[in-house]
């Protein structure tokens, strides 16, 4: 059985909103399935965008920064977005060119995390959500480390996703117009690994995720 | 000869103010390498963010959309991010971790584009941003789509951006921990064309950029 949030004023979406979805398990899917998120603020009356890393525990996205971050925004309402831009839409006329994305928006108010094992263990999921088993072979964090690093997590309740995935759609008139028409897919992948000039060991490289 | 932009409070990188740069010429560098921005703007204090396409004419940054979308924010403030990610940076310890990036953010209040000329000068420096050539083999624009569609566009004066492009960089005594350091790099490119399956003439592919 799909679960779907609520819709609100600010998740009601208002362009295209035949794309609009609500499932819990889509929004989780495009969380997992990036790395890299942005992070609106208002600081009186002045919009503030962050372009920041992110992961997922349950039902909590997180992302961190500095301990005195802007980005971290406690307790002042944020509004976070991942976009995975999937393809080029080439249409018949320039108004139906499009692109194929998967979007998500989530609105609230983070909440900073203060308990010592509760950080790490954010920061060991953040790390192993990057490289499976990475965290446990690094030198170990310290409580500098912790202290200099703020972390704040926004409970997933408020948000709502935009996905398109399909070829162009043109006016009736417009399927004979003599153009090529179709999709272009961007395609992601990891390059060869680029180890530290300064190592001189051949350690065994990184696992990687399907996250980018 | 470099031109940089003037720093302002809100260009003014807090952290990691060594990879700031105000060069004009890096600007319009990664404006121009990315095809999706994020657009932030405050309703009433609550923070909104809209993914979308943008292109630069000289010395503005244009993004479209439905002629009464909220992302064009006509005569508000905004804060725009366009931010590419190139790699992950593989430390020694989870503090170092870093990912390699180019990010641009501007400030500033948008313009209404509402000269019939202009819009469609504008729409197709974006079509033709996005391939090459491509405006001129379209079934060409009409009136009622100029007027469904909002173009408002940016001066690029307010404006940073932040580059890191470098391999990991760990505490002094941290280089000799035996776990692999170094870059991953993320490579995009276009993948294999998909032609709209109702169209049977094979018409030439498109050319493309290298916009991602």
């Amino acid at each position: 059985m799909q679960s779907n949030l609520a819709v609100t004023d600010k998740t009601q979406v208002k362009r295209g909103p035949k794309r609009a979805d609500y499932s819990i398990e889509r929004i989780h899917q495009i969380i997992d399935a990036s790395l890299l998120c942005h992070v609106s603020q208002c600081v009186e009356g002045q919009p503030f965008i962050t372009p920041t890393c992110h992961w997922r525990q349950g039902d909590y996205l997180y992302w961190h920064g500095h301990s005195h971050a802007r980005n971290l925004s406690v307790g002042q309402p944020v509004a976070v977005n991942i976009c995975q831009f999937d393809g080029l839409v080439m249409a018949r006329s320039a108004f139906h060119h499009s692109i194929n994305y998967r979007s998500v928006t989530l609105f609230g108010i983070p909440e900073l995390v203060t308990d010592k094992q509760e950080q790490t263990e954010a920061l060991r999921w953040f790390v192993d959500k990057i490289s499976p088993e990475r965290w446990a072979q690094l030198r170990p964090i310290t409580e500098t480390e912790l202290k200099a690093t703020g972390i704040v997590r926004l409970k997933i309740q408020e948000a709502s996703c935009k996905v398109r995935a399909a070829p162009p759609v043109d006016d009736a008139d417009d399927y004979e117009w003599p153009v090529w028409a179709g999709v272009i897919p961007l395609e992601k992948r990891w390059g060869v690994m680029e180890q530290d000039p300064v190592q001189s060991v051949d350690y065994p490289e990184p696992k990687l995720s399907d996250a980018f």
